[in-house]
């Protein structure tokens, strides 16, 4: 493939597909929430875990949420020595394997966070990548859910460190077992028509009540005019599942109480309103109020893949998507109660429980909202007038850099000096610095005021442009001070 | 392979060959380090860039440095329609691929930073890994030295951010021109015999003068007693190629002056030592003399890849290796220019250099010479004595967390209350709570300082034993107070 042949074609540059590339503060910010988020996770009490990327496809098994032939999801392939290895999909399964690997050696509970890319074999789309960034905290091994009530307030308090108001955003817990109560009362003893059940309810958040209502019967005509079969059911036995969904309430108590209903005389249902109970209790104790945290049976994601408590945090303002339409910006982070991941490996149950932060659309709701973003400036260029003088540039940029300022000297063809204002301007550069022969002589240099340069093109007036000269002479040894003053004043 | 039977063996819980986990401190240090490092990148007017860790293998080429057939040394698989890809083996070869794919929108000279994982697919061994950590510092587009000057002066301000003082590093400069320069005038026309030095040459770490005399001429018994087939040079022949080698003086000037003697009439010899001459006068003049980065033509890593300048930083301390023998740590951090590399995409050659730091090294020198790795404390843990007061326990906690203290209460299960202490110390918790009954009733709480009472148990005298208990009675209100003093005591 890689012949030395020279005939052979260029080859693309070009990024596989469904991947992208990240630049500057693309990163940088990105590198800050995720250094505030492990700081929230730190503080609770959680370690950090860096677990490999790649994975034994064994070991990863098929626990990616939410796809229903997971080995499909995965980037897979194998060695030369015959295992298969995967990229991992989530930072959940590599922790059940890590926990099952290490159990002898680590504490219980074993509390961990975890952040870095995850790799899905998915069909990309518009701001949909095949890898991208989460950050999880996990606790495994405590089998209450006074656990999983911390995690929620938690995942509130992480929320707020970075940068989402109260108000803007909600978390919002539904659980399981209350979901199995109600199958159990509607008398679902078919494995099959449970799981359909469950898929079905899965599309509550696309569908609505009256759309699962038709899945839940005969079936539906969907947008795309193809018609979806039904799971059967009659309306009578529907109406449990549907009691179920909608009896969010306007109190954590009203809500208990429809649920209460819709399980009967179900003992997990039962166990499951109880866990929702206690959780409230322990959140309205610690302060997290129906402003922040709510009991909200709608919550769906997720529940076919977890075992008890389940969670949500979505972000409440309206934005407008790519069609101008207003909506609500919706999920950035989802967790719950998995007791069953640790099995696979060892054979004994153990409970865990935890939360994953999708970091790259939680980045992308606080650039909508403008909390972050806002721009920055690129450095102090030091233009290069005299090739011959290159040490005494350098110089300039080494006075600059031990003040404190970012800069660098201009290390292109320096050549056209128009390219290398070109440069500045393109670097975002607040400052440039030149110093040719005349100058060097009479120990002067010239201060290019680059912001200042640029508001005064857009809308200066004439008297304006001669009060504020954006390009002056300052004696060579006032430069720092003198770029340090433009800065300040600036930044 | 993951089919529903429930006879299924289960499955390995290990990691896959090569790879590994790190935790707590080891991920926390690594990502302080390269945030240290980010800063100075950035300081200098680097900007950061993160691509993909996934490349089509058409964009990665074969450019992997050091490697005889580098395709062997990448985790590729191929698509579903066809494309093969691979996660990258280095951050340059992605550096040329996004600046040949952006270069319109890029300003140029492009200055990037860019840090994260990158995967070997190479055999294993003691302290070698598949996945390992890259920060590299690149500048593209720029021709002149000044470029690789600039690294190189930034490459020695990073060592000492990151804690490696002056006098136990040294920057080592080479320059790829001479050696041709040295091929030239040995009249080397053949370009086998020509790759076949440059081969050789490589192995001057390892075989020394002498052994590398013996390659180039008839050959050399190795120490596993092969016999290793030479160049077939005539003693002669190979002479300049040794000068070249050996030709660092005790001076700059005096390095300059034997590499002159080597290349005899060579011009492109006469162009590397004269970028060597240049490169040296700029350092020389931004205060960066022989302590901090020299001249020599005995570094030889990535001589076959770049196209000029080479340099190398070798931390110069002791360390004793595996089998408890005296060694000098060796090398963390190696680049060069390389001005061929975008060329591949475009057709137009486009200058750059760049430097690549091999953090998990340089981690691990940190750690030998007990600079980071000091013992850091777990959280608070409150203790749960009645489950059902699991508030009230809570309520502690947030009370120290919102202090500013790192606590969290026992979330396993709480019937054995040894069990808590044992997990207290297994997160080497400072101090430990207790609240049951009792102390409710009167108000009070116990305070057991986990630090202090390890360091008794290990060698206090009865008398001391008395006099400072390790374990004491506070009025619950104090209890923020109390444990505040305790960390700032110890910590």
């Amino acid at each position: 493939m890689m012949s030395k042949d020279k005939k052979q074609p260029r080859p693309k540059a070009e990024t596989p597909k469904g991947f992208r590339d990240y630049f500057g503060t693309e990163v940088t910010e990105r590198a800050e929430m995720l250094q505030k988020i492990a700081g929230v996770y730190h503080h609770y009490g959680f370690d950090a875990l860096e677990s490999s990327a790649v994975e034994t496809v064994e070991a990863l098994g098929k626990f990616l949420p939410d796809v229903d032939r997971p080995n499909e999801g995965v980037f897979a392939w194998q060695e030369e020595d015959s295992d298969w290895v995967a990229l991992r999909y989530d930072l959940t399964a590599p922790l059940a394997r890590v926990y099952a690997q290490y159990r002898n050696d680590l504490p219980t509970p074993y509390r961990r966070y975890a952040m870095g890319p995850v790799w899905r074999n998915e069909k990309p789309g518009p701001g949909r990548f095949r890898q991208f960034y989460q950050c999880d905290a996990d606790t495994v091994g405590a089998p209450s859910v006074a656990a999983d009530a911390e995690i929620c307030a938690m995942l509130s308090d992480t929320l707020e460190t970075v940068g989402i108001p109260r108000g803007d955003y909600l978390v919002r817990i539904n659980n399981r077992k209350v979901l199995n109560g109600v199958l159990e009362c509607m008398g679902l003893s078919d494995d099959a028509q449970r799981d359909a059940v469950l898929r079905t309810i899965d599309k509550f958040d696309k569908v609505g009540e009256a759309g699962v209502r038709e899945l839940l019967g005969k079936g539906r005509l969907d947008a795309s005019g193809a018609y979806i079969d039904g799971v059967g059911l009659s309306d009578d036995q529907a109406a449990p599942v549907l009691a179920f969904l909608t009896s969010r309430g306007d109190t954590a108590s009203a809500t208990l109480a429809n649920l209460r209903a819709a399980i009967g005389a179900s003992m997990v249902g039962a166990e499951g309103v109880a866990e929702l109970e206690t959780m409230a209790e322990l959140l309205d104790a610690g302060g997290y109020g129906a402003d922040r945290i709510i009991l909200d049976p709608s919550v769906v994601r997720g529940l076919g893949y977890y075992t008890g408590p389940v969670f949500e945090a979505e972000l409440t303002f309206e934005i407008f998507d790519e069609k101008g339409r207003k909506r609500q910006f919706g999920s950035v982070s989802g967790g719950g109660r998995y007791d069953d991941l640790v099995k696979r490996f060892t054979g004994q149950s153990v409970p865990a429980t935890g939360v994953s932060i999708g970091v790259d659309r939680l980045l992308a709701a606080l650039r909508e909202k403008g909390r972050i973003g806002s721009q920055s400036h690129g450095p102090v260029v030091v233009t290069v007038m005299d090739r011959d003088r290159m040490a005494d540039y350098q110089a300039m940029v080494t006075e600059l850099r031990t003040a404190g300022i970012r800069a660098e000297v201009y290390l292109g063809n320096p050549k056209n000096f128009g390219n290398q204002l070109k440069y500045a301007d393109k670097r975002n550069s607040p400052v440039a610095i030149i110093e040719g022969g005349d100058e060097k002589t009479q120990g002067i240099i010239q201060i290019k005021d680059l912001i200042l340069g640029a508001q005064m093109a857009e809308n200066a007036t004439l008297e304006e442009w001669k009060e504020r000269p954006s390009q002056f002479t300052v004696p060579r040894g006032d430069m720092v001070a003198k770029v340090r003053e433009i800065l300040g004043g600036q930044r």
